[in-house]
């Protein structure tokens, strides 16, 4: 059957959705979530069927179709054949990984692939999603999801040069590492091709960060250029089609929160193995508020990653790090790019610790590669920044990826602040990494560039009566609302 | 901020969601599943955000809002005003039940209050259903549950008679009794307020069926009236507002065919709750292919329902019933809808098996109410339908909520339709209900309500070469196609 396209400019999320009136889709014995394939003559693709008897929207003889298909058709397509194809048998898989059965790596790649294709909705991924947080993923299953990740997606060869990543598993509000370990790495002589998420829990992810300075969605077809040029970039992972499954999954998990083991070390070793990293660095903070929140979970932790790491062919160290206290000065995506900016200026307002973590990576990562001799890649690193070499490895990536602001300077913060401040004098026994998170996403952090936190102290600090603690920034009033009765929810700083 | 209204017309699904321009929900620091209370000065409710940057669709100073909204805020809305509010608490309590920990009576309640007032997107209800189903639920959490659906919709009161209810836990095809029962039951002086769902795994629901032979959407406001009139009804659930949670909590379980023990524990105790029925009979079949595959199996969940019942004081029974083969001739709603009819016509082909469990089940509740002496029920059920008076009782009641069809032997059939016969004589051994339902399901039941199976033969029936065996029908020429594809897959019948 052929009917006319009407293009409904509107989103319908991830996957492909196509619209027929109700009168044709009875017709065709056809219901709302049935898989049918739309054909125009030069492309063919399976949607999910949703049946509209609204005549505004689509008429008889009419299929309407969401944006996203519209783009993998053409938008010039004028007519589309239908025919109907059963269910995905990955919906079988779904049910049988929800009812506590392992999944073959066949059944695994089969899902991915669906998700990869848009032929799964929202709702069965969340299924999938939800099933593997609660009944967990086997160590088989995780290295056959990594695997199915990487196939169904593209893979970059960045050529015969030392590649070099690293990963942190997030938790600590403020660890902006990665926006300083890929120039320091780089200006060694490194290829460190960095794609890196949006945040899924925390106030701001390397992405989020990145984004304030320059423009981080890049077609694939641009990076190898930039390696070659500047040794690296730090690019949002969901622009370059590297494991886009695991894209979809990380939206899926986002209104709850949900970071399980399993998902996280293949997402994670899935994005590595697609750029072709040959040596990874992992960095897994403790702390009683941090994911692992003891070493010796940390340790287990990491032991996950390495197995996993060396299973696809990685070079893989990990460092367990303090996880106590935010990293640096800011929270948030503006307020961390100010930060990694004045580590690298060597600005007086530089936040120490920031450096001191950093320095303390790369220089593991200059070790393991030979860059430096054990126990000299710290002060390589330092060096490295204190030079000014870092700064101008970074000013090149910036460039390359398409600069937004001149200077670090020029990054604007939420109009709407509010500062706390000591009411008696002490010395700092506690920064709840917890608090400091509700409070800053309440703000608007991450998708609010210019909303977070901008913490005077650190934990042994001394503190005077009336000294400032923190600041709260916001872009609209309504969200300084929000953090300020988040704020009281919480016991943020103990002094 | 005041927002010029544009009505998308186009269902959002269950949500309340509207949709702002990228650079507006910006300036108010919104983002995608933000929670917004829109007011239009008389109605005001809070949806759940969505954020487009196509100008065609939404332009700035525009709220899209799809047609749930436009429904409850009126059509004739012209402007809205919207203010930021936080996400809603239940999304804390559904992460907390995916950890595994048991919800309080106050957290269950907010949950289902946030579904009943479409605050909660499809992905936040499958992670609480998903959950429930993985975790189970606990007897305290099944009560407040069932407790929250039931005050989170309306109650029916049908005032001082003897108030009659009967549910069957389903799985087995065919097994159309309510539709007989209820003219029983009502021409014998009780009030039987039928709520039926459509199906959910099966090819066919109650719901479905009855549809075959009258509106079953009917306002609550006409429901007093029609059981007044008729004493009785058969209506489906999701027409009346009765525990509406429920309803979309069994739209998301359809994708993947979920039936959890708690949630449906819960569903089938609140539907019956809200209509005020004080004796209840609960039909568990049992067999290899059923639901309980054992007595033993049917037995515990009998005592759950027992139990729940109870809770909610009702005068419970519990009928352990033959599940082994699909009952009566007609799977699927027409095929089912015409059995029916059959029976209460004393027509030559109506099926006897369905007949007796119908008897079976009616004289039970007739002896728990009093209207039979032990022992005699099974008697005044066959007696008032052998005596007409149950098919005057059907006709009434077909009358009152809106008759479709003037006589069973109007209604349609598929037009494509393919007869399987014996390739030798034998005694029928075995009958797969499983088969049975997937190839129905396959051929477009329930949704095409003339699609289906027609069995000619049941267990221990003698079997000539060439005899016909079942017949499928289907309203497309491609749904045949699945369902004789679907039949390849298994053992239909053994002989």
């Amino acid at each position: 059957m052929k009917f006319k396209v009407k293009n409904i400019k509107l989103s319908a999320g991830w996957a492909y959705i196509a619209i027929l009136e109700a009168k044709d889709a009875d017709r065709l014995g056809l219901h709302p979530i049935d898989r049918i394939r739309l054909s125009n003559g030069r492309k063919s693709v399976i949607a999910i069927l949703d049946v509209s008897s609204n005549k505004s929207l689509v008429k008889e003889g009419e299929i309407g179709i969401f944006s996203e298909l519209s783009e993998v058709l053409g938008s010039q397509t004028k007519h589309l054949k239908i025919s109907h194809v059963p269910k995905p048998a990955s919906l079988e898989y779904i049910k049988k990984k929800m009812e506590g059965f392992q999944l073959s790596k066949s059944e695994l790649f089969e899902i991915v692939r669906d998700i990869t294709l848009r032929r799964i909705t929202d709702v069965e991924l969340t299924y999938f999603v939800s099933s593997c947080a609660i009944n967990m993923l086997t160590d088989e299953e995780v290295v056959w999801l990594t695997d199915a990740m990487v196939k169904n997606g593209e893979q970059l060869d960045f050529g015969n040069g030392m590649i070099v990543d690293k990963h942190c598993i997030g938790g600590i509000p403020g660890n902006r590492t990665t926006m300083l370990i890929v120039p320091i790495i780089t200006a060694n002589g490194l290829i460190m091709p960095k794609t890196s998420s949006r945040s899924v829990t925390s106030p701001a992810g390397t992405a989020d960060t990145m984004e304030v300075l320059c423009n981080i969605s890049i077609p694939t077809s641009k990076l190898k250029r930039i390696a070659k040029k500047v040794g690296g970039f730090i690019v949002w992972g969901g622009a370059v089609n590297l494991a886009p499954a695991d894209d979809h999954i990380i939206t899926i998990e986002h209104p709850l929160s949900i970071d399980s083991e399993g998902q996280m070390l293949a997402s994670v070793i899935a994005k590595k193995a697609s750029v072709g990293s040959k040596n990874l660095l992992i960095d897994i903070p403790y702390g009683p508020e941090a994911k692992c929140t003891t070493h010796n979970a940390a340790k287990k932790l990491g032991e996950k990653f390495l197995w996993l790491g060396e299973k696809f062919g990685m070079n893989t160290h990990v460092a367990i790090t303090d996880g106590s206290q935010p990293i640096g000065n800011g929270i948030g995506p503006a307020l961390e790019a100010i930060d990694v900016m004045r580590v690298l200026e060597n600005d007086p307002l530089a936040p120490l610790d920031l450096k001191a973590k950093v320095c303390y990576l790369a220089g593991l990562i200059l070790e393991m590669v030979g860059k430096a001799q054990e126990g000299q890649g710290f002060e390589l690193a330092r060096d490295t920044i204190e030079s000014g070499k870092a700064l101008e490895k970074m000013n090149q990536i910036l460039d390359a990826q398409g600069r937004k602001v001149k200077h670090f300077s020029k990054i604007k913060l939420g109009k709407f602040h509010h500062t706390v401040r000591a009411k008696h004098k002490g010395e700092l026994k506690q920064v709840s990494v917890h608090a400091i998170s509700e409070i800053a996403k309440a703000a608007g952090a991450p998708k609010n560039k210019g909303a977070g936190i901008y913490l005077y102290k650190h934990l042994k600090d001394e503190v005077k009566l009336g000294e400032k603690l923190f600041t709260i920034y916001a872009e609209s009033r309504g969200k300084l609302g929000f953090a300020l009765q988040e704020m009281k929810r919480h016991k943020v700083i103990e002094y």
